[in-house]
């Protein structure tokens, strides 16, 4: 959890896999350090995408331990350059969305802290940040990258803002009128089904309910086409400790179900904002995985 | 927030009156300083109740200050004593709507710390324990009462229980296949609209979409015939420390809003358990206002 946000956790497989090169003398030896590298978080597609797109690009090159890494570095790098402009076409695109004034809810952390830009869903708030929008951030327990990732980014980007317990999601829905809600997303099966940060899948059922725009904001490679629905993504669940330690509950003798993503139906999704434009939901593979 | 809990700000307010005849040498003066007790907290209806009714009772009396305060002491007490009566009728009526093996979710703390007995919510899981039920716990942001107290109370009495993140709620309902969710009250308006704990209303509107049924447990003491509907019921906003102190952000100049109840429509709540029986939601008026 030193690394967090899907984009930025790709971008830190493609330097990691530098130095899984380093120590591999074959590039068996590579193959196996890049399979462990992968098993480090299970949810979040650019994980193993990052480190696929790198294993392609070498398979067929000589193993020549030094150039190889300087190779891999190279590819790393254009992994976290495109990232940052993949952030900034999701952050235009996107804010075709926001009229002035809007008033948003989003959950976790999608900023310059999640990404190599400036985000998926910050992105799109950020991009509109002339429109001056209302943001009221959710705390996103357990480890509150809400509270303290994404309150801090808005701040430094002079967005009016207030954060909130997520368990107000509803009733500030229904109060304060909100405009649109608008995530992030960990992985995204071929029929539109999403995985995020647990409280995600709360919020578009809400946001259904109260008939409010629910957006997903992801680069293409948070699209997994091999995956066909939300049922077939795994789901991490995290240690017990991850909720009661931030609590003052550290030691208690409390059973827990620490589960960090939830699957958020296509259904319930009104539209993906993606580098290639805003995409309505439930997808049309086509036209979503032609690029992919 | 020492005391909490509709129910146990009732009875403390009602020994607290003891304190109020001693401290004063007229009616007036008394007069002024329930009052001022009476501002103590907005939401629980329990509060007033219980001051109204002590008043009620005094004012045709001589004002002699120790008769007084014994005679108000007398009547908290049985007002303490009816509590805890109200719960065992609450349990033992509620009980009937729990299966075998029951899963169950629940928010904020209703049992033993928050009554004068074995709870409202908590008294129908409580005498449904040879049923062996299985409690999904809400943790119950920001104060934590789900997290701090229910847990232990669950604990004490051998039930089976886990701990969850506020906005887990949903996966939990859909993933778990939950039979039921149970809520104390903090108001219950004329058309059964209901104040409660920040969440509530998140629960109620995501067990109407999953057809779970949704119910509220409280005390006939809980039922304010004076107020028509929720849009009347006064929510306290609490202060931002609250927030923000119990995850480690104190003294970050964060904005938060910080509503500490919000407003379940009686549309949303399948029935209210109360000390005289189940009554279907919305309320009929006459049956369940008869009696208060």
């Amino acid at each position: 959890m030193v690394l967090r946000g899907a984009p930025l956790i790709g971008i830190c497989a493609a330097y990691g896999m530098v130095f899984c090169v380093r120590e591999s003398n074959s590039l068996e030896e590579l193959i196996k350090k890049a399979q462990y590298l992968s098993l480090a978080r299970p949810t979040a597609v650019n994980l193993n995408w990052a480190i696929k797109r790198i294993l392609n690009m070498i398979k067929n090159v000589r193993f020549d331990k030094k150039r190889l890494a300087q190779y891999v570095l190279n590819e790393a790098r254009r992994i976290h350059e495109e990232d940052r402009m993949l952030c900034y076409k999701i952050g235009r695109f996107g804010s075709r969305l926001i009229k002035k004034n809007a008033k948003i809810i989003t959950i976790c952390n999608t900023g310059s802290l999640a990404t190599g830009g400036t985000g998926t869903a910050f992105s799109v708030i950020y991009h509109s940040r002339n429109k001056r929008p209302f943001v009221y951030v959710l705390e996103t327990r357990p480890y509150l990258q809400g509270a303290r990732l994404t309150m801090y980014e808005l701040k430094k980007a002079r967005i009016d803002s207030c954060l909130i317990c997520d368990s107000a999601a509803a009733f500030v829905m229904k109060r304060e009128k909100i405009d649109l809600v608008i995530t992030g997303a960990d992985r995204i099966a071929r029929n539109g089904d999403t995985a995020n940060k647990i409280g995600t899948f709360m919020l578009a059922s809400l946001a259904k309910r109260f008939r409010i725009p629910f957006y997903v904001a992801a680069p293409y490679s948070t699209f997994d086409a091999s995956i066909p629905t939300g049922a077939d993504i795994p789901v991490e669940a995290r240690p017990h400790n991850e909720i009661i330690d931030p609590i003052g509950l550290k030691g208690f003798d409390i059973k827990t179900l620490n589960i960090a993503f939830d699957i958020t139906p296509a259904s319930h999704i009104t539209a993906f904002i993606t580098d290639k434009g805003i995409i309505k939901s439930p997808l049309k593979i086509p036209s979503i995985f032609n690029y992919v």
